[in-house]
């Protein structure tokens, strides 16, 4: 197991995006530049999509220009097309994130691309990253099954890694979309990405749908996988799954890292005062757990009889 | 791992007695018939304590006469004195679970004792217990770190529970009363347990306080833990912590375990049906996750422009 771990914050991205309401561009600055001063190693700002699939991040080029960027940080922002890439290279990202479906009915109704379409489109993006120097990763969603289909064998995955990485693909995001993986499972594919495909950044981009959302990080690590996504407050979750709730939350996985003596490089308590504003910022109640708790290190006062 | 896994359903007890309104006895009895019929391995079905303390559970006696016994589920009561065991033996309990804590003052503060003062009481109730042919559980309060004091060093905890299985108790259950766990430690605590006193029956019983719940629970399975408390619809707390989340949630500890092709003896489609009840019975939404966003194998429709 690795002692250092690296978060990528997505609160801006995945969970912004499906909010009911408009976050201000001038609110989304002021959350990232705070994101940016607590060790985390990236942030994806924003994503850089068609303003009628996804109003709430229409602000995509105003938010990355008015962030202030702390040199320890790489600013992701995710890509669907080339015409996302060359607004992202633009605007100035250190990685582009493009993302495609294992599946191809979760694909067509995401990015209207089956898989098949999507590894025939992605190179072309990755050579136009390629010419400006930008990191590419490529999120596979469904990786660990599909809403609409069900299982996602994971020899169709290894394969779609396989074609992106002979394409000059740098990293790959598993991501489970929907919160259908368990850890078994999780610890099986990251397993068998890592042998097969190790000089790949691999990601693990987690969802606490069913719970799961820690013990599949945990069982990520446990085989080797260093980087995970997180949205702050556990934020996000998926338009084809309503009700589901949202992405494995950044401080309490961070929490959960750090109290088992992996560093995170991330300042606990100066994320768990941005989490503190988050249900004010998005105006609903948000999942975390630590907020609420606090730390493993709260003491409580005695019952009074006793003190 | 172990493919077989054992589950003590805990929400009648642990859950119940902090609940705001008192359930009334009926609805207990048809909780715990209804939970009968699901392949649970326990029930810890009540606590025969001061109706003064536990005002919630003053009915145990009833409790215990009024429900249908299920030829295959263990039926426990917590007991935490010479008194109580004596009406637990009356109501005919398969197994008694004693309490006391690792640390002094959550002891004092919880069951007026201190870990000493329950390790000389303790070998009386076992012989109590022992005579009726009862078997004899301990649950060790603050195993993994106390609300008032901090750090509990792992080597005391196994100094009393070398004190209590050489004083006949059968059976020891690690309870991480407010949810201080870590997967890492939870691992090296169950492992020594596990080492040092083979003979003994483990059982963690773990709280999602802290988001870590799932993960500590499969951190104890990796090394070989098999019985494990939970609580339905993740129920119950610490009057100590206060906002903190409860017990581990039965039908998510289940729903992991059986999607890890972990066999848990539970139909997880009647306990969810139990579950979706639990607002209804208890005046208030509950956090278990499974129940809101289905099971992993739940499908979705695709959306109408791709049917």
């Amino acid at each position: 197991m690795s002692a250092r771990v690296f978060i990528n914050e997505v609160a801006a991205r995945d969970g912004f995006q499906i909010e009911r309401d408009f976050i201000s561009t001038a609110d989304k600055i002021a959350f990232i530049d705070a994101l940016s001063k607590t060790g985390l190693a990236k942030i994806e700002a924003t994503s850089f999509t068609s303003p009628t699939a996804i109003p709430n991040l229409a602000d995509a080029a105003e938010v990355m220009a008015g962030i202030t960027r702390h040199e320890r940080v790489k600013y992701v922002a995710l890509v669907p097309n080339e015409k996302g890439v060359e607004k992202a290279l633009a605007s100035g990202a250190d990685e582009l994130n493009f993302v495609m479906s294992a599946s191809d009915s979760h694909g067509r109704a995401n990015i209207r691309m089956t898989a098949e379409q999507s590894l025939e489109r992605i190179p072309r993006m990755v050579d136009m990253a390629a010419q400006r120097g930008a990191f590419v990763n490529t999120a596979i969603s469904t990786a660990f099954g599909c809403p609409f289909e069900g299982d996602v064998a994971p020899e169709r995955v290894l394969e779609i890694i396989a074609r992106l990485a002979a394409r000059g693909v740098q990293g790959v995001s598993l991501a489970d979309t929907t919160g259908m993986a368990n850890p078994r499972q999780v610890a099986e594919l990251c397993e068998a990405v890592l042998k097969r495909q190790p000089q790949l950044s691999l990601t693990l981009h987690l969802h606490n749908t069913r719970g799961m959302g820690l013990a599949n990080a945990l069982a990520g690590h446990q085989v080797g996988v260093m980087r995970f996504d997180a949205a702050l407050g556990g934020l996000g979750g998926c338009p084809y799954a309503p009700g589901a709730t949202g992405n494995v939350c950044t401080e309490d996985l961070v929490h959960m890292f750090e109290q088992m003596g992996v560093n995170t490089g991330v300042d606990l308590d100066a994320l768990l005062t941005i989490a503190e504003g988050l249900p004010d910022l998005v105006g609903h109640d948000v999942p975390g757990h630590v907020v609420r708790a606090g730390t493993a290190q709260r003491r409580y006062p005695l019952p009074e009889n006793l003190r």
